[in-house]
C-alpha cells in the first residue's frame, strides 16, 4: 500500500453467513485484497453463532487492518422473525468494528447497486459481475463476499466524492 | 459471597433501554446486588448506539463479575423494522457477555413469568411487583431492570431444579 492508499472492509451480515470483502482504494481504484465468507452452525445456540460472527470478524480486521468499514443499511424485510435473526448477526458484526476504533458507514441496497452497478434496481448476478470486473477478479464470486465487496466500493466511491467536494470547498474558500 | 452463593446475571436487551439485573443465589434465596438501564441516544448512529450497549454490559461484567447469564428469548415481535432493531441490540449485549467467557441460557418470556410470578400469562406491573418482593426492595423498579431481574431470578430457580434433579440422579445411581 503506499500512503495514498486507503483500506476499506465491507460487510453484508447475514444469520446464516456473514460476507466481509476487503479493498484497497488507490486514487479511483479499487484493488481487491481479501472476501469470504463467515459461516455459523445452525445447531448452535444463538450466543455460540454470535460468538463465532464477532471472533471472525475481530480476526479478519487484525489480519487485514482496515480504516473504514461500511455495512449494507436495512430498512424493511419480509418478516419478524428473520429481521430478529438479521438483526442479531448484524450486532455482533458491527459490534466487532466498532470496538476496534473503526468508523463504521452504513449505505441503502439502492446506493450500492447505483454506485458498482450503475442501476439501483440491479439484481444479485449483475452485482457479482460488476464487482468481478471491477476488482478483475477471473470470475464471480460468491453472492455473500461479492455483497461485502459491493458495499465496500460504495464507500471508496462516497468516500472519494466527499474528499473531491471538500477539495473543491478548500480551493474556493482560498479564491475568495 | 460465601462458597455456595452464584452470581447471575438478566438482560433485558430493547433498542432504547437495555435492562440489566444482577442478584446472587444463596441456595433458594436470591440477593439483590445491582440494577439499572442502559440508555443509547437515539440521535446517534446505530454503529455508536451499538457501541455504548457492549462496552456498558462489558463493564458491568468486569464490575460485578457474574458467572453465568440469562436473556429473555423472543420469539415473536410487532413488525420486522423494530424487529431488526432489537435484534441489532440483543447481538450487542449478548456478544459482550459471550467474549467475556460467561454462559448464557434463553428464557421464554412465558417461563419467566411462570418463575417469578407463577403465572405465565402475568403482565409487566405484577413482574415488577413480584421481582420488588423476591428481592426485599422497599419498591418495585423500573420495568426494563424489573424485567431482567425476572430472567435472572427465573435462570436461578431452573439451575437449582437442575442441580436437584442432578443430585437425584447421581443418588440413584449410588443406589445400583
Amino acid at each position: 500500500m503506499n500512503v495514498t492508499t486507503v483500506r476499506l472492509m465491507g460487510i453484508d451480515p447475514g444469520s446464516r453467513i456473514t460476507g466481509y470483502g476487503i479493498i484497497d482504494m488507490d486514487g479511483p481504484r479499487s484493488l481487491y485484497v481479501a472476501s469470504g465468507g463467515i459461516r455459523t452452525d445452525s445447531s448452535q445456540a444463538l450466543p455460540e453463532r454470535l460468538k463465532t460472527i464477532f471472533e471472525a470478524v475481530a480476526e479478519i480486521v487484525r489480519l487485514h487492518q482496515p480504516t473504514e468499514v461500511a455495512v449494507e443499511q436495512v430498512f424493511m424485510h419480509r418478516n419478524p422473525d428473520s429481521a430478529l435473526k438479521l438483526g442479531q448477526a448484524r450486532g455482533a458484526a458491527i459490534c466487532a468494528v466498532v470496538v476496534a476504533g473503526l468508523p463504521v458507514s452504513e449505505y441503502a441496497a439502492r446506493s450500492i447497486k447505483q454506485a458498482v452497478v450503475g442501476n439501483g434496481a440491479a439484481d444479485k448476478t449483475q452485482v457479482q459481475k460488476m464487482v468481478a470486473l471491477l476488482l478483475h477478479l477471473p470470475e464471480p464470486l460468491q453472492a455473500d463476499a461479492a455483497d461485502a465487496l459491493a458495499v465496500a466500493i460504495c464507500h471508496g466511491h462516497t468516500r472519494q466524492t466527499l474528499q473531491r467536494f471538500g477539495t473543491a470547498a478548500v480551493l474556493a474558500r482560498r479564491r475568495r
